[in-house]
């Protein structure tokens, strides 16, 4: 995929008044835009995840995927406040010149979606084939949707919610409470609250997997009473994540993540859902402990052209990303 | 209930080779032995209880319950590493004169258990008549059992397991990890660790409650986009733990946890379980998702003479705490 990034120089509004002075928004994308402009696949990524989807979602994007550059023009916009090339807590305050840190605002799905609608604006895209995300990468896609100002003509929409369930969001608190207990989380450098960044991946892991799936691959076979192997693949987790990702972006996000809510400053969530009329599918993952099945029937139930499949796997909420056999089966009548 | 403290003054031996130079053990009783010695209830308590069991499981026992002091001789031991009493990292280390804080020994459930029996030898006790734990309690109910010294009547094993999950020590990695990225864990002070050990009280939570319990109470009302319910009651449950207890105790605790593995130098789990002789009963609770019925009903297919029963609750893990009516009646013919 090639690699873009669309500086913004106007004042952006964020959702909570305050206003980031300029945006840069990093994207991805892969083939062309055909003479009929109808064959855009807009692709949204979930929390730790970056805008090249054919490294994160391969077996699914890709050359010779299902969605390739072949047939599709695919297109993933960076949220704000990722560490991936757009705005984040680690880019320059102008306002100090130096770099946010604590100091980054609070950012809301709806302001990641706005920012996802300047790109369009941009791009000059008014259609979308398919519009698609897991996780937080499906907050996103509903909020994009009910912008309105593009046209979306399928949306799927993977292991994700209307509103973030008081479960989630505890979830997400714990994992901040973590990256807190580090006090180089208050230093100003890159690496601050490593350790607790560390400790948080390793609550989401438990989050994004299951009983079952730890069972099957983290079992000791000797009778040890310390160094256990599910320990060490937590730190594991933890570390690998710590290498790539920093601990302001993980806490930004983690609290976009509980900021989901369709109803805020709308009527209700069911109403919300109504007005989107794209052709729509809903999947869930039948062992997903953080946005459990429940979730999606809910938002297949209010979309009046909504269709809910829930895929039977052990890999809990990760199951989005693994069960890709299952995905293509699924997704082949929309390429 | 009367709180008493017993010092035993020659060196004890722990699983792992080290040895604690003396070991205070605290523990409470409330009635007395009747002159068939047959009324001894003794209970193991869970993670972060006390000895007082009249304090944390009120509705099942206490003056007027189904289990009291006119009818028993109820007995309940603080664990090895339980701030309640017993020796544990802020006990005086006899070697330096000051307390262990990270220099205290690993500590199994096995010499949890080791423990109690020295104190049953204390007490002249050499049949029980009902011996029940929860979780933590019930492992070491387990393995109390199994050290063959005194005759266990009836065991009653709630919300427990012969050998910890490779899930469970995942979580309680988490925790140790959310503790560890808390620098001043290191500091040779009581309070060393706090924030650490209230993020990992948090973590804890999610695994002893369910989606369900919170989204029934901790729900917001109002359409915020921050300070939610759910991350207040996380921030409370974390602080209301870190006033009653210290980042070491609970450190030293999860790992004995980890340790439950009934075949550790035994021929295997099925062997184990197979020679307790005990009229058993094991009660799993259906929504507990760290240690779920599955576990339960390992333990009562491999005791001879033991009966599973599920609660259905949706309290998850915190059920066999919260579901008294039910336990009332599961348990009366115990008395």
């Amino acid at each position: 995929m090639n690699f873009h990034q669309y500086n913004y120089t106007k004042p952006f509004q964020l959702e909570n008044g305050q206003i980031l002075e300029n945006l840069t928004i990093a994207y991805h994308t892969a083939g062309t835009l055909n003479p009929e402009k109808n064959n855009i696949i807009w692709v949204c990524h979930a929390l730790t995840a970056n805008s090249d989807v054919f490294d994160w979602w391969a077996g699914l994007f890709g050359e010779n995927e299902l969605f390739n550059p072949k047939d599709h023009f695919i297109i993933c916009a960076n949220v704000i406040g990722s560490n991936y090339g757009t705005t984040n807590p680690l880019s320059t305050n102008p306002e100090t010149n130096s770099p946010y840190y604590r100091d980054f605002p609070t950012i809301t799905i709806k302001d990641m979606s706005n920012a996802h609608q300047l790109l369009a604006d941009h791009l000059g895209i008014s259609t979308i084939h398919l519009l698609i995300g897991g996780s937080l990468g499906g907050q996103q896609a509903l909020e994009f949707t009910l912008l309105n100002q593009v046209k979306v003509d399928n949306l799927v929409l993977l292991a994700t919610n209307a509103i973030h369930s008081p479960w989630g969001i505890a979830f997400n608190e714990s994992q901040r409470l973590a990256i807190e207990a580090d006090s180089t989380f208050n230093d100003k450098t890159e690496n601050g609250g490593r350790n607790g960044l560390i400790a948080a991946r390793t609550i989401a892991m438990l989050s994004y997997r299951t009983y079952i799936i730890y069972e099957q691959k983290q079992k000791d076979e000797d009778s040890v009473y310390n160094d256990f192997k599910a320990s060490s693949y937590q730190k594991y987790q933890g570390e690998k994540l710590a290498n790539r990702f920093n601990a302001h972006s993980y806490w930004t996000l983690s609290k976009a993540m509980d900021s989901q809510n369709l109803a805020r400053n709308r009527e209700s969530l069911e109403k919300s859902l109504s007005q989107i009329s794209s052709n729509t599918l809903v999947i869930g993952i039948s062992s997903d402990i953080l946005f459990p099945p429940s979730e999606q029937k809910f938002i297949a139930n209010h979309i009046p052209n909504a269709k809910f499949i829930e895929i039977d796997s052990i890999f809990g909420h990760d199951g989005f990303l693994v069960e890709l056999q299952e995905l293509n089966t699924i997704l082949e009548h929309l390429v």
